[in-house]
């Protein structure tokens, strides 16, 4: 179903809001990440910084419900449309990681950020 | 502004059209993608199969007009917003790669085909 082979062991996943259509971030899986992911409904990646399964929401509680899964013509991206637990998908606070634009040359904040990691992350 | 050096030389760029919110797709952009789509407006990609640059819609006429480009927190991947011509990204003719489904173990087809790739590609 998924070609966790042709890169390695890992493919992207996009997180989309279901409601909105903002999409909200990118990250990895691996087969258990998958696995988990679609047998218990909450989104599940894997870090490759920490490389460990990361269970996204376990530290901040902005977990992912996920209401749909599609898999692209490749079979090596994957997509899934979810509910965004607190409202903000970014460890920096925003809704999106997507939330500086680009233009001119130039890079600009264009997100609202809703929360403050150092009060969230006890590490930041 | 985008770390390309991380994973080789290669970021994932998430395409979405600019109107509808629908993500279209998922490609690899290298430094001279990333130049050429920043400077010129139309989404250019780096083909990890042909292992060189692919202007998107060079053979299908099927470009896409840049209208917004984001980056993530971590500079590591890339959001373009874009107007999709012809309205289908997806090389077997569907508006988005992500046109198959999975839900209870069954993949499905959910998207609606919009061109008849073998009219189009004249390889296929």
């Amino acid at each position: 179903m998924i070609d966790f082979e042709k890169a390695g062991g890992l493919v992207p996943a996009v997180a989309q809001d279901a409601d909105t259509g903002v999409v909200l971030m990118l990250a990895w899986m691996n087969r258990e990440a998958w696995e988990e992911t679609v047998r218990t409904g909450r989104a599940v990646y894997y870090s490759r910084s920490r490389a460990k399964l990361w269970r996204k929401g376990e530290e901040s509680g902005n977990v992912q419900h996920v209401r749909e899964v599609f898999v692209d013509c490749d079979a090596d991206t994957i997509l899934l449309k979810v509910e965004q637990v607190g409202g903000a998908a970014c460890h920096e606070g925003f809704q999106s990681c997507f939330f500086r634009k680009v233009a001119g040359g130039e890079v600009t904040v264009v997100g609202e950020r809703l929360f403050d990691p150092r009060e969230v992350y006890k590490k930041v």
